[in-house]
């Protein structure tokens, strides 16, 4: 259930004014999304998703939502913000930063085939290409000083085996970080929760909230992690080729990227090790419902030291 | 037929690489349009119109193009222009400068109802609205200025009667002009044929090729002008009130603009009764086919001198 704020239709009427959206028709609660509140919006001229940001600040919005617009812009599948008449995408609703966004087709696919993998890859690389033009900066929040850190707190709560285990992780990045990849805006986040599939095509990638600037590769390993992880949480060749195949077609790896691959992967998987390791052994105040398996993660990195098939 | 330049599939192919569009996978000329070619361009991620400009240069192309963006990304109906990958909306193709928009649903009416004219109305006034924060400016080429000197050229051709029909327009839109009315980013041109409906709904205004800097005012009597007309060119009553009561939905008229209303109306027929004299008396090479009658507009005026019934 992700509505945390509840809009009164009323409000909402007013709210929309500052639009050129039309009249409300219809205002119905969507029950996806962990940090936000979404709400389907109809009004006489299309029909919308209202998001109501329960963390994010007003002043913090600017950088997700130009973004998703600059996307959208360059025909990259994402939801459009609509600019009110002050060309602002957010203000004030019940006392929450707001912002309303084009409503996609699709869902998102739980057992991603090849076809739809090699799509994602594509339109991740697409999504790179035309992310060279954004100007606005941001710094990853979960970069590897936020995963040292994090893991400090964690090394005396959690089992000694995988204590260890974790150290050797965060030793082996610390050992292994590159400074000339190629980089840029990423997504950070591109789990098969966050894009919508209409059959075999990409109807969009959604939930930016922590797109940031990072190497370009590292997106593609956690899409990879993902889109290419079985329910044993070890990896589908099959559909990680496929994830790399359609990404190359636009985007071709450089020689730096393709040594630093097994790397990447490792870190892809370590960083949501990390955050779901936080959120397990020091779970926010109600947010228990949420907390979600740290070992799949652990697995996965477990996996990833053995195997090299779908190494570039 | 509106195919002037021929686009080769591998010559779209190439241009294409420029976008985030992914793969060509269909070209298909479009038999609309008089001034520019236009194609159907469909790629592996969707559907869009190309368009090639035959006579506007590329450096005039910006205006019009980051209009339509600026338009799109406030909600109002119309194509959204697809940026490539330096950011530009618009680079050459086949030698023409050309662009990229998003392919909208529906089709243009002949025989609009009140229904569809009100909601005409309303869509123009939210474009009115959303024009506000555009920063470009276009003067209005065929301003005044333009058609008092256009007439001059034209009063020895016509017939008696009907160059002193046009002297004392010309002359009666001399002696009203306005300087206080609410003004701002019009389309200019908002015939049934420039808009696309989808049933009742506004799937798009189209063609902003016209569009300028100009009293809101006058983008009303324009629209109201053609929306409304019937086929003896005598205005349809139920079908102009329900376009200015779709208007005052969003903006409701200023007393000035009250005032203005009948003159305006007036104005808005005689920019097109000179435009097509002109094709009419001095028709550009090989445009001949395309010439339409100036009488609509003459007859239009002559009914507008007696009429009230639609004054606001």
């Amino acid at each position: 259930m992700s509505v945390y704020t509840s809009v009164s239709e009323s409000a909402l009427a007013d709210w929309l004014r500052r639009y050129s959206l039309g009249e409300l028709v219809e205002l119905k609660g969507i029950a996806a999304g962990i940090t936000n509140t979404n709400y389907f919006v109809t009004t006489t001229h299309g029909r919308y998703v209202l998001t109501l940001f329960e963390v994010l600040k007003l002043d913090e919005l600017p950088f997700y939502l130009e973004l998703m617009s600059h996307l959208a812009r360059h025909g990259v599948a994402c939801p459009a913000p609509v600019a009110d008449h002050t060309d602002a995408f957010a203000s004030l609703l019940e006392g929450k930063p707001a912002c309303l966004v084009s409503c996609l087709a699709g869902g998102d696919v739980a057992a991603p085939s090849p076809v739809q993998c090699r799509a994602v890859g594509e339109m991740l690389a697409q999504m790179h290409l035309a992310g060279a033009t954004y100007r606005r900066k941001m710094d990853n929040p979960r970069g590897p000083a936020w995963w040292s850190k994090t893991a400090e707190a964690l090394y005396d709560k959690m089992p000694v085996v995988d204590a260890a285990m974790l150290r050797e992780e965060v030793h082996y990045q610390d050992s292994h970080r590159f400074t000339h990849l190629p980089s840029g805006v990423i997504h950070a986040d591109l789990f098969k929760d966050n894009v919508l599939m209409d059959g075999d095509k990409i109807a969009g990638f959604i939930d930016f909230y922590y797109a940031c600037n990072d190497f370009l590769l590292y997106d593609v390993a956690i899409a990879l992690n993902d889109w290419a992880r079985r329910n044993d949480d070890d990896i589908d060749s099959d559909r990680a080729r496929a994830l790399i195949e359609g990404y190359q077609s636009v985007r071709p790896f450089s020689a730096d990227e393709v040594k630093a691959w097994p790397v990447m992967l490792r870190a892809g998987a370590l960083r949501f090790w990390v955050s779901r390791l936080l959120d397990f052994y020091h779970p926010a105040d109600g947010e228990l419902t949420f907390i979600k398996d740290p070992g799949v993660f652990q697995r996965l990195i477990a996996h990833h030291r053995d195997r090299t098939d779908f190494w570039l």
